[in-house]
């Protein structure tokens, strides 16, 4: 104990280095902003402190604190309504982290209009007005989003009507190319949003990706090492002061590799405490989402003007609790072995913010609410300052990040979910860590980082990507053990009450997610069961009539058609009675021949010339061909069309004795879009083909809802 | 660089406090060797060197320089003859890392008596033996066989003869969980290993799971934290120095977060040469170690005493080297910033080994060579030591654990390739260091870790886990975007020459592991194609006579058998000409019913309520039932078997139009050991299962011998 002063005067000095840095970089932030003080010019002299890249005005006259506040507001108003203006009218999909979309995505499930040039305009400008308007989220979701939607224009070389036609570019047109260039953004949004380059391929791995290869392993590590390699070049750069905030606290965003980590066994027990309040409160945070998201959904279907009025009352009640409540708390008095420099902070980014008290005095609550949301995280992060931060304040801090947290995410602007819980999390971490002052060796920063860590896990339910994460913003590899255990603790915890924040978001967005893990009552029925319920599947033949493929098409939504022949007609030559499996065709093939009309006169195969004279596979990898687009006149209608060169004639196939729980293991495993079921008995006239099945028949609910004795054995659902 | 000196004191002053407390626990060390010193009493006051645990008597004599030869080389002949004895005679699964045959478990491929408790003592045993005795080789990949072992043997309720047989133990006993638990259990070895939990997670996830599931990950994830929460413990309580050399550097093995990494755009340069060395000299190794370990099959083919003898020979070499080799090195002055304490180091642990030099002079050959492994590598990876080492010095350290990683892999005793790998790496890491020194920032231990990096990304081709592993071991998260681009230069120039060294020793040992990705060449013939050129299939009925059983299990060696009914046999009522498949029966279900004789007067299907009566769930899971322990009465060769409650339902199938590369992924994604090709035409009297595969036919090697026209495409070969 009696080497606390030493260690502290050393941390000061530390920080000393820090701030003078930051001074260093001041006039030129203030020079920024000096239109704003021009307005105003018997206050010129007065202290400023910065919020967020704002400046306000503040000195001990009521008068001045209400100009202050009406500008921050006003500005904080402004910048709301300019993200959610851009998000309202020109890319709803911006709005929210679109996180759960991109994961749908990597599942199969296409969102309409996720990945577009527009949107990714509106996610850059919205997420920056958001963030900079005070609201309480993140940067890290619309990031990801980013990051996708960026490596899908590339991969489809550029926005759906401006696109280059560079040949190399047809390489990635598959889905699965696409689909791994949306992993490698993913994981470079969260690189970017996080410094973290293993914890970016980890999350892309963890939370975002349904299948995953090797490949695709070391091709998400190379996207966020480029990532990093680049933002430590521009850090390097902006290290002589001019790029602003940008670059500030280097690449580790939140440092707290100064204090040694030591504990012993009884330090496990708050350890645990943590984890176990980590998982109850994540888990209700994530019910009460639910709620809320449910009664904004309400809200914003009333219309765009609903949803703008939403975001605006939702800023305005931000901007007045975070400049309003500081008040409240009182005035604590600089420690004296803080040099003037350090205490209290005025005019420029620090630990003990003055605000409204009296010179050597400083205002905690200020410290933590009058700041952006990095540096809040950066100042309850921080170590070493036993005696910062009152109860009062924290809990004050808290609630109103809760309410904040629950009430911001559903509106109509670019939003992430990490930073918001990161600040709950935090402050209930550190007031344990206050609480447990007198018994624990551990640090009251590194309860915070803990708390942040148990709220993450217990409402996303992540273990290692977290872990990695949190060790790459905080530096601390001793912390790494309990970190560890907090996170298990929580995830196992949260677990026991529901599913994931982004599960839940999910079947909000109502998203048809393939799980992974079956459903235990899936192993009683068989696919045979599940498609007899279904309306009999539509066939076509190797050689069929113009008109009648005109009429599937158009009487029928299924995105495949088996392909049968049998003997009835002579050119196959099959024995009577016997029907032969051609294989699989899909829907935007058969667009594709009508619309470029490969017509035969007669019932008749085409030759092997002329099917390299007609088909090239530039044509086949367009897609999405629409039926509108198609006019076939009454003399094509009784022309043929000779299917074979277009048919998939290696469909992945289950015999219908097949349960459901193992067909659809199947389906997820390989990534499936159709799946033919054949049947069991070999006998003359049996269709080899008794039914097709697709994503839709294998949801849980849609099988439940065509079976619904099932539904009684469902409430023992094993969660993985 | 005026700031340099001082840089250098304070490092010292750390080194200082480390060394004081080795020295604390010294005079215990030295007690436990006293009857090695007793033997020789005139030498008693002579200064020691330690060497590993081992301690050998230096002075200026010739004579007694030959004593200490003697004892030393003596002492690792020993163990050597110990370890590799133990191996040879009782556990040859034991000898080698054990992590290839680990990786083909994962994938399917049961190596036998790989996971015994007998192979669990002799790899523990032996492990200990062969790195005492100095031999270049680790204890990594031990310790994951070793976890691996006891994962199998607790999910098993212990070793083969000795089971505990509760309940509980058998929801372990099916194929996944087994795998799962040995997944952990080698996370767990890594984790212990190099006290790196995440890496542990994702060494297993990289490089030796085959599946992957979201549940598995946070298991592994989870036993990492529990394996580092005990190994903290065991620090906490060995803190005292009451546990030898255990838990010496903490939990962060070879620490080089002390020196701040700055670099710039410049520095990649010499970055991206360490890569493209490492990548060159680690195929190189893979090419060499190929060669050299043919060799040795050769050798220990001819019988135990062969392997022996060859286990004998590496270990004097090694220990000639060792000794004799430092005293080529010329002495070198101690610094004379650093005080006595700290160089030269004699007795005991430290940077600056004094060998065969007077007072003041240290030998930097013998800091390299006199010492164990993990000191070595402690010793290489030093920071702000930039004159410590002569590059004549590294170069001899480089040729000479070149020659020993290459000759002493092989050999009948435990032996991991990580620590090898990281002695060559960091060499000529420190080499480049030296050169480069006026022209970077970037100090010469962080060379040296690079090289090491960059050669076992040369070597085992791994990315992210290496990158965990490093950073867990080095704690500078710092240097984490250069040794991110390192990896990657070096695994893809790698690539460019040969596979993996884990792949190469797959090959040798001739397991037939399931590659992840088919073959460009297995598109162009279809499952069809491959059934056709294998003997016909031999299937079941659903009611079978009893010695058309007993003759199926005699003549044919497959596991698998299709069950099929048709309508020639009355009970079955199926119209005539057609057929039913009912699905798969396996080898070891047939072996049972012999065994308990579950035979039936007449042709008949058992009622349910028999059914129920007979079969058991216990005995279902009993498995590698013995056909030899199977004896059959004449009288009851003529009764009949009901085979129906036996089946599975439900096989995987496949069309026969399917290629063998969409087969090969169906096959893998889905975990499969057999699957069923159907016919594609349906017609009166056709079997509706045209064949079976199995691991074995799906594998490169086997159809190419099938269809050698296939070979000439087989160049073409794209490496994931």
């Amino acid at each position: 104990m009696e080497q606390e002063p030493c260690n502290y005067a050393e941390a000061t000095s530390h920080k000393e280095e820090e701030l003078a840095d930051d001074e260093e970089r001041d006039p030129e932030s203030n020079s920024l902003h000096q239109p704003l003080l021009k307005r105003n010019r018997t206050l010129s002299s007065s202290p400023l402190a910065m919020v967020g890249a704002k400046v306000s005005h503040i000195e001990s006259l009521d008068y001045e604190y209400l100009v202050g506040f009406i500008f921050f507001t006003g500005v904080n108003f402004l910048l709301t309504m300019v993200a959610t203006v851009l998000c309202v009218c020109f890319a709803p999909t911006a709005a929210g982290p679109g996180i759960p979309e991109i994961k749908a995505y990597l599942n199969g499930v296409d969102t309409p209009n996720m990945f577009g040039a527009t949107t990714l305009f509106v996610k850059i400008i919205g997420s920056i007005g958001a963030v900079s308007a005070g609201l309480d989220l993140g940067k890290e979701g619309p990031l990801v989003h980013i990051g996708s939607c960026i490596a899908s224009l590339l991969g489809q070389g550029g926005p759906e009507n401006h696109r280059v036609k560079w040949r190399w570019l047809r390489y990635f047109n598959n889905d699965r190319d696409l689909r791994d260039l949306i992993t490698c953004g993913a994981s470079s949004g969260v690189c970017a949003a996080f410094r973290a380059p293993v914890g970016g391929v980890l999350f892309a791995l963890e939370e975002v990706a349904t299948w995953w290869r090797s490949a695709l392993l070391w091709r998400t590590f190379f996207s966020t090492a480029v990532v990093v390699v680049v933002l430590r070049a521009f850090m390097e750069y902006c290290k002589s002061g001019n790029c602003g905030l940008f670059g500030r606290g280097g690449l580790i965003m939140f440092d707290v590799s100064d204090v040694s980590v030591s504990y012993h066994a009884v330090d496990i027990i708050p350890v645990a405490v943590i984890g176990v309040i980590g998982g109850v409160l994540g888990s209700l945070y994530n019910y009460l989402l639910h709620k809320v998201l449910r009664l904004y959904n309400l809200i914003n279907e009333k219309g765009k003007i609903h949803k703008l009025i939403l975001s605006l009352i939702v800023s305005l009640f931000t901007s007045a609790c975070l400049y309003g409540l500081p008040f409240l708390a009182s005035c604590m008095p600089c420690d004296p072995s803080l040099s003037d420099s350090v205490c209290p902070t005025s005019g420029r980014m620090g630990n003990f913010k003055q605000f409204n008290c009296p010179k050597g005095y400083y205002n905690d609550l200020a410290t933590l609410l009058l700041t952006t949301n990095d540096d809040a995280v950066r100042n309850i992060f921080s170590t070493r300052t036993p005696m910062e931060f009152h109860t009062f304040s924290l809990i004050i801090f808290f609630g109103l990040y809760c309410i904040l947290g629950l009430f911001t995410f559903g509106i109509a602007v670019p939003s992430g979910l990490f930073l918001p819980i990161i600040l709950m999390g935090s402050a209930y971490g550190r007031m344990l860590g206050i609480e447990m002052g007198p018994y624990t060796n551990i640090d009251q920063g590194l309860y915070a980082v803990l708390g942040a860590a148990s709220l993450m896990a217990g409402s996303m339910r992540m273990t290692v990507s977290l872990c990695v994460i949190f060790l790459e913003l905080t530096n601390n590899l001793l912390l790494l053990p309990i970190t560890m255990l907090c996170l298990l603790i929580a995830k196992t915890v949260g677990d026991c009450f529901n599913p994931s924040i982004y599960e839940i978001i999910l079947d909000l967005k109502g998203l048809p997610f393939l799980d992974a893990n079956p459903e235990p009552w899936m192993r009683n029925i068989t696919v045979g069961e599940l498609v007899d319920v279904k309306p009999a599947v539509v066939t076509l033949r190797g050689v069929e009539k113009v008109s009648r493929i005109v009429d599937v098409l158009h009487n029928t939504p299924h995105n495949g058609f088996p392909v049968v022949d049998d003997g009835s007609i002579p050119h196959v030559g099959l024995p009577d009675g016997a029907t032969e499996l051609l294989g699989l065709l899909l829907r935007a093939h058969l667009v594709l021949v009508l619309k470029k009309k490969w017509f035969l006169k007669d019932r008749r195969r085409t030759e092997e010339w002329e099917v390299r004279e007609k088909f090239a596979w530039v044509d086949m990898a367009e897609r999405w061909g629409k039926m509108e687009e198609v006019a076939v006149t009454n003399e094509e209608m009784e022309m043929y069309v000779d299917l074979h060169p277009l048919i998939n004639t290696t469909p992945y196939t289950v015999v219908e004795s097949m349960s459901v729980a193992k067909a659809m293991v199947l389906f997820r495993q390989v990534g499936l879009r159709h799946m033919l079921i054949l049947p069991k008995y070999q006998a003359a006239g049996v269709s080899p083909v008794v039914g097709i099945l697709t994503r839709q028949d294998l949801r849980a609910h849609n099988i439940l809802s065509a079976f619904p004795h099932l539904e009684k054995s469902k409430g023992s659902k094993k969660r993985h």
